[in-house]
């Protein structure tokens, strides 16, 4: 399938279906404690990778320069190691994504700015929010290599999905399965949702819809 | 009193007001770090208890099957040890709990499809919000036993008053005395509200409706 | 120049632009984890300092009497050491400040009565939300001496700018040089989003205006 068609499917789906869905493959992509901190608060696109690594106290380290490389469509996905106490992105990197038609910013670690993040209509996740700069505190280590995030292991290219439920990651080699079991599990839980709207109990409806098949 | 007019009663007061008449008769109600997810941020009914236990990875856990059965007015409290990285509320439980009018949901622990939640007329409170199922991670371990909620003893039939302050418990052998210990506090700070708009230094008002009274 | 005038100047910046100035002065005073729980998010206003301690379990302690002679445009900055488990501020004092006509509230630790403060138009920030009262738990250790705020040292009438990025806290000796440097950034970062907005990558505008200039 084409990629933009793969991002339009995988945009129909929430995060907890798509979670399920990937349970069922044995794939661990919900990345914990990564949270709206814009208006918008839904992301389907791409992953283009950024590291930052600390640097010693008094070095000097120039905020990084990626974001004019970054291809339309894709989540930046910034692994700061969780770090709170500085920040990686902010108003200015906002206004360029956005200009850029990027898809989505997630960040393991802190963005500032919120004054105007939070009303954007670009979505940026964050772990925290504070308002310190990373300058001359963190590096940019790489772009477009293997980075974690929140535990979760993440490349270029693949899928993030992420709604007020939080952050998931769709392995690329993996989307095609995952779409097929987040329409399965998506198609069963309205049948449960029609039943128990219908007056049906909800543990019947369960049972009728095998909501409680086992892992597979 | 009847069940229907100590809610009504209970419903007047805030957890401030609940929490300083729990303090007066050395009750520990006050459960620390439960917050609103929904719209409504207003519960006030009698515990519903729920308890999830962990299992071990790759053992098969369905679901937990008890909502049904839940009596009009209940608060469903969900004892998840505090666990953050699964969850054992969601969408399909708000719509059931809705249409079953319970009073709400209390977890200690986290909840899924804030999509839903964070705009619904069921009142959700959790400590997390994350999209990872419970299913497969733990099992419903029991229901109407006594459990522990962030590190409050929860009886069934007990109590629960929440708004943006938190939740907090009532103990069902007190309730009527903490009611009588609320209304007291209640008017002690509405005369002290009353003097204060009125012109009074706050020191004095303290004084004069003897605000500081020691802990009896 | 008068106090009115340098608190007219420092809330024209946002708190990224005064940290970045303060940083270029090597100058801490990042407050971390402190957030806006008011509709206000706003605050601009000179420090009035309170400091409240533990009390041993059972000992009586009564509230605080302070508020009543805090000066028009302070904002109170409580140190309770970050506690979470017991609040220093509430409804009452809430409406005391607005009618005092205090710049807004500032806590390293919890406030209570949120069903008030979160549609309040007086500005408080906190570290958490609880309900129960610091009554008989904390005591007032102190006020208008020196006390720490998530790690940042701060003296009765030094600056506070706060936004919903978070708190920060300039010390009254540097507020000119500050002051200056939150104009010099403010400067830059204009030209860059007008440069940007104008079609110039963000790494050429931040050559351009020397965006990354070493730390001085």
């Amino acid at each position: 399938m084409e990629q933009n068609e793969l991002i339009s499917l995988l945009s129909k789906y929430d995060t907890p279906e798509i979670s399920d869905a990937l349970d069922n493959l044995h794939i661990n992509g919900a990345c914990l404690g990564i949270a709206p901190r814009s208006r918008n608060t839904e992301i389907t696109g791409t992953v283009f990778t950024v590291k930052f690594e600390p640097v010693s106290p008094g070095v000097s380290a120039k905020a990084g320069d990626y974001i004019d490389d970054v291809p339309e469509g894709s989540v930046v996905v910034i692994d700061n190691g969780g770090i709170d106490n500085c920040t990686v992105w902010g108003d200015i990197l906002t206004l360029v994504a956005g200009m850029r038609k990027l898809a989505g910013t997630v960040i393991d670690g802190s963005c500032r700015d919120l004054s105007v993040i939070s009303s954007s209509d670009y979505p940026v996740f964050s772990k925290h929010a504070f308002m310190r700069t990373g300058k001359n505190r963190v590096r940019l280590a790489s772009v477009q290599e293997n980075i974690t995030l929140s535990g979760v292991t993440v490349n270029p290219g693949d899928f993030i999905r992420a709604d007020k439920s939080g952050v998931i990651v769709v392995p690329k080699h993996n989307i095609e399965l995952v779409l097929e079991g987040s329409q399965k599990i998506h198609e069963v839980e309205d049948k449960i949702r029609s039943a128990v709207i219908g007056g049906m109990r909800l543990d019947e409806a369960r049972r009728t819809f095998k909501y409680n098949q086992p892992l597979r």
